[in-house]
């Protein structure tokens, strides 16, 4: 079997990213993983937590077949334009930031890496030194030329993706197109079939109104729109239950025998996800031709350097991008 | 100190109502308990289930004012237009649901009781009827001359009271104005403080759009609207956090300290809700000048007579009216 390497980009150099690949340093990991940042950063991080570490130098044709031992880590040096001080932004360090992420995922294209882990970036500061970027998720897919990506949350025992993702409120039902549900639930049952290894997937699906519209009394998109996009979807042989109430398709009864939860926007489908897996849930973009995970929290400024972090995200995230990788068809 | 009496209203006649009515009774209660249906209705049904009850009339004029031993039910019998069969709604019995409400509501105006405990009705047989209803809570409201009342689900641990409830998703934005949002606040800081005796309350406020809204980003309601509303409350000495993101409030960090959720809308607290408190979640209605609780699911026409019912919602439903009229102000 060839040697799964994987990529992990500690995003904001002053956040915490820099602490969380230190930390993962201290555990034997199952395969070789490359940290793509300053060699120079993490010492001067591993300096100010008193953690010892030993980095070992890889590069593109010279790639490690084995995992580091524990207390090593693999770094693909990519040097900062600034110093960096744990806490302060500094927009200088920005298209840093940007190349860990186009290395990582240039080489997940091109087979170096299979998959790829991304610690937060601080959209605000990239933005501020005058590169338009609206996420990681956004950039990944430009890169890897996709039209449409899915949003994926998952925590142990539950996975639930959006139709929509970072859109006010008040632009979410003319968002709900029968257009756009039937992408993402191509895109959500496809990578659950070819990313998962789910034969048959079973996606709960919610509907967009509350009581998934009680029939029309309260809202006309799930019979207008959700309702007969699933209908179309399951003559293909999707297995697809819904629209359901989100209220009550989050409960037990529901959860126990499917593989995802359709949410259709943002705060219907997170608060139990990460109510669940509060510190252990995972960002899985779906759609890409990639394999690319994340944690769920944020740069965290005011704890970088302090040695006062949680890795169960983190943990989380690799765990779910190596088992990507093994199931993958 | 006054025997505090409470009234229970088993909602639609062919549903689960009377089964939970006739369960109650094999449980010794704390205080005075009152079904406010047809005697028959609960015969026909006890022998449908096999269950043995002892049935004490009761009426105006002739209160108890100890608790029915267990196996006992105090009933003021309320007398039905049709006979029932389990299972079967019959619209000739929507004047009879709506009676044992007037009877219990007016009943808790009188101060014959301390508060009332309400199943499921169903809506649309109501309306079929010719009856004009959207619900309990409308009906209370008016029954009592109230204006404004607010729905608050609550489980053994968390609150969540909610700025609009029934709405279409496309019609929640505008309906978030500054009169609202303070209405709704100002009742339910109002309600711990004198229902559930809590003196300092302290209430985690949802933004309205993902993250908050992030800084004006993800849409403004959060900075035009809700930011300055809570603000001039704390002003009056109420302890508001937020407007926080949905997704992160929810998590144990946050909710330990907190007396309640208030959130914008119906699937953004509800999920939550429903999942931790799963079969043990109750409905208060908030605002009113009585005590009205209920219980969070269906009628169940399909359960009815059948023995297959869950009691848990219902007995944190009189746990938390108990409660109420015991730390009420």
């Amino acid at each position: 079997m060839k040697p799964q390497r994987f990529a992990v980009t500690p995003g904001e150099p002053a956040g915490i990213g820099p602490d969380l690949c230190l930390l993962l340093a201290s555990q034997p990991q199952p395969h070789p993983l490359i940290a793509i940042t300053s060699r120079d950063l993490l010492l001067e991080r591993a300096a100010q937590l008193g953690v010892a570490v030993n980095l070992l130098d890889v590069a593109p044709g010279n790639w490690p077949d084995l995992p580091a031992p524990a207390g090593s880590l693999y770094v693909w040096d990519t040097p900062l334009a600034a110093k960096v001080v744990a806490g302060q932004l500094n927009k200088a360090n920005a298209a840093f930031v940007l190349q860990t992420l186009t290395r990582a995922g240039q080489g997940c294209i091109d087979g170096d890496f299979a998959g790829m882990i991304t610690a937060p970036v601080h959209k605000g500061v990239i933005n501020e030194s005058g590169i338009a970027f609206s996420g990681h998720t956004e950039f990944l897919a430009e890169l890897t030329h996709t039209e449409q990506v899915v949003m994926m949350l998952a925590t142990r025992g539950l996975r639930v993706a959006l139709v929509t993702t970072h859109l006010p409120l008040r632009e979410i039902a003319d968002a709900i197109t029968v257009e756009r549900v039937e992408r993402v639930t191509r895109i959500l049952h496809a990578d659950l079939q070819h990313k998962f290894g789910i034969a048959q997937p079973r996606i709960l699906v919610c509907g967009l109104n509350p009581h998934a519209g009680e029939g029309g009394h309260l809202g006309h998109e799930e019979i207008d729109i959700i309702e007969p996009t699933l209908e179309r979807l399951r003559q293909e042989g999707m297995d697809l239950r819904g629209p359901l109430p989100a209220d009550t398709l989050f409960t037990p009864k529901y959860l126990e025998h499917c593989d995802a939860v359709l949410a259709m926007y943002h705060d219907q489908g997170l608060p139990v996800l990460k109510y669940k897996g509060f510190g252990a849930a995972v960002n899985v973009t779906l759609g890409l031709p990639i394999i690319r995970t994340s944690v769920d929290h944020g740069t965290a400024l005011d704890l970088a350097g302090s040695g006062k972090i949680d890795t169960g995200s983190l943990h989380v995230a690799l765990e779910t991008a190596y088992q990507m990788a093994e199931t993958r068809i």
